[in-house]
């Protein structure tokens, strides 16, 4: 995107200017039953669309995002935007997610600090914000928030469910939470559980939250925000999304304003000046609780916890096909725990495609603009887009 | 170590009671001379020795401790001590650094806090503790203060230097700040500089600590301290210590105290919790300014930086021989880091011996009972040992 003389130049390819849709459900008695036993309603997903569903409404795509994402994906909200929505890169006119011939629809996650209802929101009990009164979601509980939105939307059944990381892990589960609604899923560089370093990292992250006072066990709404604590944790989780490798080339041991050593505790290095950078930016767009309540979610997903420890289970009723994508240099989601998805799938007989990409970019690699997830992820929605049309044939070839 | 009815049973191989003694020099006006060009005396440095210097003080072996190390590497203060010195499975009559044989000497750091100055010390000028006065320290400056102990204790040269981690830092710092007192080093999971993601890692556990108010700029020494920075700092650090294997195979996605999920943020997976132990148990027996100030002295190490970025010009007039061992789960100091170091070596006709473990156990490997590494560096030191002995030959060899 470019800014000549100070007017935006929206290029060719984007789907331009758009808006953010509201959609509240689940109004009492009718609240959302979540995972943990607990009821929350009503329940507000903020979401937004680009294309247009067509006449057999077999061309929704769903975009899952991951812990920090927002409906916005595509595309500007007004002239003064700096930057187009979180992928962009993928979604518009002649891209991947083609709006020419896909209706794509994204929104903001349950416990979400981006329009939908989580920690920040007022709770319609107390008038206040729900903060640590707002209950534990999970990720099959931000599926079934997004299945009311999707049948409002008059969406019989999803082209594909798309997301990468903690959306992957939301694709995943649409899957078989849904079976009958998912004729495939693009999940890229996630897992069927979160490792044990993962929830590590998790925890410290949440614990650089819990520190701070201003935290003040959740109530900071009214007064000063925990944005000491959360700017760390945002830190160590971009450690985590970086490889080493990338670190190593974009910043390497060099410093930020000086060739010589400060001999203080200034953050000299231009690894630590990128990561604080990172942590500024954080504060100002995310909640502190909604971080706690969405990497608690990641945490607890587990597709075999349902199915007595068993992947293979797990998938038994599932009829999508998979696109699988995983990053060499992604130490945070690693291949093994994509090559274990595709084990339980093929198990099941299931039609899925796994592709391992050659990337030094990280577990980040899906937001970028990498050629080679782009053309798998086109080919595979190509093709899924090409059976459904055909869908009698398809079913009765039983691929 | 066992304790039978209440009392205490020494095992046969080790050093047995042990008393950490003190040696203070640079006293003004001959302050220690630093890195950063600040002056600093007078200094203190805690140590210990086990073992007897033999007749031509050929036998002695400087051990070297990583960030949270202290003088007491071996045996024990007292009968009710719980545990032995740090690597006493190492060091003890017998054992791989064997005190029936060889002089074992080993100091705290400066800039530490278990005996040596630090941070935490009193500063002479001011009749208070340094706190943030305290001057900036370096793997060089550590090492020279080490040399006034060795001078001091009578040694001419060293028969080794060993350390793992920011100890083989120190070891590979010895051979080419005083190249004539070193016959070999041994260095074990290090590198000749960390990596960016190090310096991350480094620099998200300070801010932990910078962001505890009660650091409070330093000064606590006579308030509360920082522990809750502290201890998230040793949270972070660990993960580094540990491999993902390691943590999947001890604890995957288990729960600590129960078969069913919390729904709260109480820290229920075991990962979480052997963290949190990890943190209390550090912040009892550890100052957070010394945190600071170390892992700072390990972030500016870097052999290339006073020899034009080459790693080959800083060991050209190094006369010890090498043993570098490394770990493949090491992933803090990846093994890639020992072997840029063997190809230095190498270039300079250095005798140098490089094995590369396999290992789940990630960085911390160095620290447990490993038979390969104890092995490695047995073999190598008699080698070392017997080579010294019949030096004229050997130096007439020229090997």
């Amino acid at each position: 995107m470019k800014h000549t003389n100070g007017i935006l130049e929206i290029p060719g390819d984007s789907v331009g200017f758009v808006t953010t849709k509201y959609y509240t459900f689940a109004n009492p008695p009718h609240d959302l039953l979540l995972t943990s036993g607990k009821k929350i309603g009503p329940v507000t997903l903020a979401y937004e669309t680009y294309g247009e569903l067509n006449e057999d409404r077999s061309n929704a795509i769903l975009i899952l995002h991951a812990l920090s994402g927002t409906a916005h994906a595509a595309g500007y909200h007004g002239p003064d935007d700096l930057y187009p929505g979180w992928w962009d890169t993928y979604i518009g006119p002649g891209k991947i997610f083609d709006t020419n011939k896909y209706f794509i629809l994204c929104s903001n996650v349950i416990g979400g600090c981006n329009g939908s209802t989580g920690p920040s929101s007022i709770n319609p009990g107390t008038g206040r914000e729900y903060a640590l009164d707002f209950p534990i979601v999970t990720i099959s509980d931000m599926v079934n928030a997004q299945w009311h939105l999707v049948r409002h939307l008059g969406i019989p059944r999803l082209l594909a469910a798309a997301g990468g990381s903690m959306g992957g892990m939301q694709a995943l589960q649409w899957a078989i939470s849904y079976p009958d609604m998912v004729q495939s899923v693009v999940a890229i560089a996630t897992s069927s559980s979160l490792s044990a370093q993962g929830i590590a990292f998790n925890e410290v992250a949440r614990q650089a939250i819990f520190r701070d006072p201003r935290w003040n066990n959740g109530n900071y709404y009214h007064s000063e925000k925990p944005h000491d604590g959360l700017a760390l944790a945002r830190m160590i989780g971009h450690i985590t999304y970086m490889s080493e490798k990338l670190m190593h080339e974009k910043f390497g041991r060099k410093l930020q304003n000086s060739d010589l050593f400060s001999f203080n505790f200034d953050s000299e290095f231009m690894v630590e000046s990128y990561l604080h950078h990172q942590g500024i930016k954080f504060v100002s767009r995310f909640d502190a609780n909604s971080f706690l309540y969405i990497t608690k979610a990641i945490d607890y997903f587990d597709l075999r916890a349902d199915y007595g420890g068993s992947l293979m289970k797990a998938f038994e009723n599932v009829s999508a096909d998979f696109l699988l994508i995983s990053y060499t240099s992604d130490w945070l989601y690693p291949s093994e725990q994509s090559r274990e998805i595709m084990r339980a799938l093929r198990a099941n007989g299931i039609h899925a495609v796994y592709t391992e990409i050659e990337s030094d970019f990280g577990h980040d690699t899906f937001l970028l603009d990498d050629e080679r997830t782009q053309r798998n992820v086109a080919n595979f929605l190509r093709s899924e887009f090409d059976r459904i049309r055909n869908s009698n044939g398809y079913h009765a070839r039983g691929i």
